[in-house]
């Protein structure tokens, strides 16, 4: 394929990729619907060994925030009570001893799921849902709960996809920051990724999900000065497609070079978080 | 067995049932270690025909904290960016249109794990690690990190328990709350629950966690004045046992009862919040 | 006069009164450009015994919000460091014992000023701004920032009001919550307060601000129901009209009675919230 | 004075300038108890010409935190409700069309006021108050509301100090920072200030407090490796000293360049945060 990339070629891959209506009217999902209930018991029968990888990175002041992108900032995490409260005699009155937290944090700004709702073309979302619908209360339509029981399915890392799969790509991005011992231009600098037309081989294949161990998924610089994160224009509010960020993959990566299953049973059930724009999660890969 | 609950009959349970060193002094965990490969791999056979149930509560404003206990608050969703801005021009300097948000939660406050530097008995937590450990930096050891790749092996909503089992008690609580329409005193309030005793059955019973419908597990109120939550004192200090709180059961629930099959594939990954009390789940049952 | 509230006539008023232009094409203070220098000097001299009255209420979770309006929520605050953690020597290696702490509030949540860019009529804001320059990254233009050495001059309590005057109403609303130990509907509900003609009396009078010890200034119910609060949609984004709300005036109220002087030196500066619709407040009157 | 800095010459300063009982056992305010309302009076004689100076620097995410002193951050604004969504209609349910926010914050990270309760000498807070008053809860003694009416006086920003003086130090470093466009290590790094001596001078000066266009009024590095801001140790804990940080100077400081008078009237109210360790304050300079 040789595209141009710029605002002419996303108006033709919207035009031809777009999925409205196509799981209906009132579809909140899009390409998770490619997971069919078959596909999970199936995926079931890649748990061999009992082998279990988290692909999430830590949630805390360390992340990868740096402040290019929107306002985004690393997590805040705050005790509302302390074991040295408990042991100066703080807590007796209410007769046990404990520890609690909060926790403040960008739902986009570590290892995440993106709604459906998250990127707009021109004034709509997905499904032709009026970017309106998503105001300063949040994601009124296409937010992350619609997906709670729909994250789970085959992973894979490497060639041969297919219908339904959650399609991980390693690019060794993060693995070359966390060895270097700093994020630098992690969040929203140049990364590597998925060319524009990517977007046409996620529709044919057919995948419920791509995601990367960068940023954003697609590359970076971007491929034009027309827009930003092409790709993403694409993708999100024509094709419905599933996208998961800023994966940590050094340990599943190193495990299925090891063994040569690059297969497994996927399982990354994001938070129920009303209206949201996506979700903080910590995905399991199972061998 | 007949225990009159109180701090003597506390003072015994950690006694008798003190899993500290039991799997060595740098543990972490605690009865996740009951969880072997290979149980990963059994319960995966209980994936037939794909079947997946969210287990997590909505997180947003409508959440069960009303204000009982120690200034928990439900999760406040703020937006960064939305599609209100989007359609009126305001992001296209960037060449973007989006959506962005915060999510600003207790992370005891919905749906979620306890870890287990959560509970003192005394001046220590569970393995013998000074409450100190425990400041206004967070769990500087025992927190929900540690369990990032743990949560996975069979579920039991009933009877017939075995080793590593994540124990799975439907009480109906939060179910008649959601019928209702309010939570009233859900949280921190009076409750069914398990008594007192059943911290000796867990640990015969070598289960990995348990989970309920409930606040805080444990009948309310409380056997005894002398403690508030014995239970507690007994279980995450002494056993490290691994709890889990304010599940949503009833889709779950129903269709056991349809089927009559109440084991299945449990996955529930903790967010990676570093130094955690403990964490917001969505965990997944999966038939 | 004899108003019939309503759409109709919230339009005579905004065309009678609007200020836009008045102060010229950028200004961003409104009615505070009443205040000159020498009324400052003249407002110095009512300082005659050194009495100081804070007028602002606690910033706590027993705050006024009650969930009302708008997803307002009382004050959080939460600690970084604390005398626990100092007297357990978490501190230690810093060679420092310290506390320290944050806040979470909402700017409208207490004792506050609203800024010119908080209310809107149809899609202009005060002096003819596009309400559009208010978006997710704040206010652009009308942020309480502008106002940062304004809030100083005579406040009065009473009667013989002047130009250029912060006139304090109280009408005991909160005096009578407090008493009560309850808040209610303080905030959102039914109050005392000024009625929609009142805009045109502060017109004449040319007032720098007027503040309250109720939520909203004006009378609840609303005086029609085709707006709600008919009289803010007059005076913020046509007069561009100063206002203070939630003042605690027991104290003031009880000296002013005592000693018969019902004027004193006015200084509530706000913080400089950048882009903020308002600012949390602590106004000092001093006599 | 000829003083060799470290833990001895603290533990002398402590014992010879001690004011714990000095104004009464519950005292709560300190040195501010140097001024008398016919200061407040006199001070009043200053306003001269009516012309104000904001001694406070925008809050937001531009200040000066850069992360090198106690996972303190910049301010975060976050709007609840937007202009965008106003002219989208979103809002007219209803009847009226506003913008409102949110404010998180380092209540010590800007122009601040550090209340009594921020230092600790050993296990003593000020007045002899025990340190473990102060937990996850805030301050329940010493905090920053009990000083809501006390931050009023005569400002001197050059030499003559008289009792009960709000004195103003102007190191010109603020400055630097701001026409240098970049913070650097202002926060935590290096910076002019006051010696440690500089305790006896306050103290037999009578100071009401000592502001300062820096992040901790005292010179940096410190004057010792025994202690982190040895001066805080004795002022703060032993003397009650207040204390006001971050101060924006430069406009002030022309203007007394210009008229030789060093000498104003001074304001400024801090929020009143129940239990805070300081408050975030935009004072008022009036000449």
């Amino acid at each position: 394929m040789d595209i141009k990339v710029g605002r002419q070629a996303i108006q033709e891959a919207t035009d031809k990729l777009k999925n409205w209506d196509r799981w209906g009217k009132d579809d909140q999902i899009g390409t998770l619907n490619h997971v069919r209930p078959e596909d999970i018991v199936k995926a079931a029968s890649l748990i061999r060994t009992g082998r279990v990888f988290a692909l999430g990175i830590p949630l805390d002041r360390t992340g990868p925030q740096t402040g290019l992108f929107g306002g985004r900032f690393n997590p805040i995490h705050q005790m509302l009570a302390t074991g040295t409260d408990a042991i100066a005699e703080r807590q007796d009155w209410n007769k046990i001893r404990y520890a609690d937290d909060t926790l403040m944090l960008c739902v986009q700004g570590a290892t995440h799921w993106d709604a459906l709702g998250h990127i707009f073309y021109e004034d709509k979302a997905y499904n032709g849902y009026d970017a309106k619908l998503i105001d300063a209360n949040g994601l009124n339509v296409l937010g992350i709960e619609h997906s709670k029981n729909k994250m789970v399915g085959r992973g894979v890392l490497k060639v041969a996809i297919g219908r339904g799969d959650f399609v991980i790509v390693r690019t060794g991005h993060m693995e070359r920051c966390l060895k270097e011992g700093q994020w630098g231009g992690y969040a929203g600098g140049d990364a590597p990724g998925v060319k524009f037309e990517n977007c046409y081989w996620c529709q044919e294949k057919q995948v419920a999900a791509i995601c990367s161990d960068t940023w954003g998924v697609e590359v970076r610089p971007n491929e034009t000065k027309e827009a930003n994160q092409p790709w993403h224009w694409v993708v999100i509010p024509a094709m419905g497609l599933c996208m998961g960020e800023i994966f940590y993959l050094k340990e599943l990566a190193e495990d299925c070079a090891k063994d040569g299953v690059y297969e497994f049973f996927f399982c990354g059930p994001p938070l129920l978080i009303t209206g949201g724009t996506g979700s903080p999660i910590n995905p399991q890969a199972i061998k």
